[in-house]
């Protein structure tokens, strides 16, 4: 993505997309928030190509989001995982705020597949716009201010 | 992004993406939500080809995130402006956790560009995980729990 950044070097937008805006990268991030880890996983759970899952794999890596480690089964050659760093577990919210709008405006006949929820009490936790005294707020309350408008 | 969800039908993030995953399209959602609304304009901000823009307005005026409609100038041929819909108005938290995670964790000498604001007051609105009760956790504190798993 070094052209769109190319552009926006200033917006943390197109910062952010210059990680994970590339095709299938943050399906990768959904199952490593499952807990998949091996390279074997990821393909089997996303039918994704080997080569562009190591591509994707590498700029995760690269990137401080995902780390490499080694490890080695009984019995078979060393192997690596790809374990989430604190800066990929910061992500979750950009996977909260997609699943949502799916589950709200792409709606299937499935009910919601993947749900967020507390680590401690298990309860379902939401993504919510909060403003400056607690106050939940509806993205039709919210702009956005551009410096330069 | 056909072949992303193909495999993944039942995957909200997958449905999402498929409207917003294209390389450039959240950018041009950006400008939408700074309130631009005309080809020249997003051209003019992004530096985008302007096969690949008049391709990502099609996706998403197909896709109801925004409403294509005509005007025309005074003197001048009639033109379209491509408006945000109530659905492309609720992407506002995917973008803002993009925003949120690039100024943590991909900074830059420059000081964050675009903020969330509250229509009414124009205080800083943040996107948070909150609990069933209201409070507010962090990442570390949420998992995801996929049907299956």
């Amino acid at each position: 993505m070094a052209s769109v950044l190319g552009t926006e070097p200033y917006c943390s937008i197109a910062r952010s997309l210059e990680v994970v805006g590339e095709k299938w990268t943050l399906l990768v991030l959904r199952e490593a928030f499952r807990g998949r880890t091996r390279f074997s996983e990821f393909t089997a759970q996303l039918g994704i190509a080997k080569d562009v899952l190591a591509n994707r794999l590498a700029t995760l890596v690269d990137s401080g989001v995902l780390e490499k480690r080694a490890y080695r089964s009984e019995g078979e050659r060393e192997r690596f995982e790809y374990v989430l760093t604190a800066a990929g577990g910061d992500l979750l919210p950009v996977l909260g705020a997609l699943a949502a709008w799916g589950d709200a405006h792409r709606p299937t006949s499935f009910s919601p597949v993947t749900t967020l929820v507390e680590r401690s009490t298990g309860a379902t936790v939401t993504l919510a716009l909060v403003a400056s005294d607690g106050r939940v707020l509806q993205p039709g309350d919210v702009k956005t201010i551009t410096r330069g408008d």
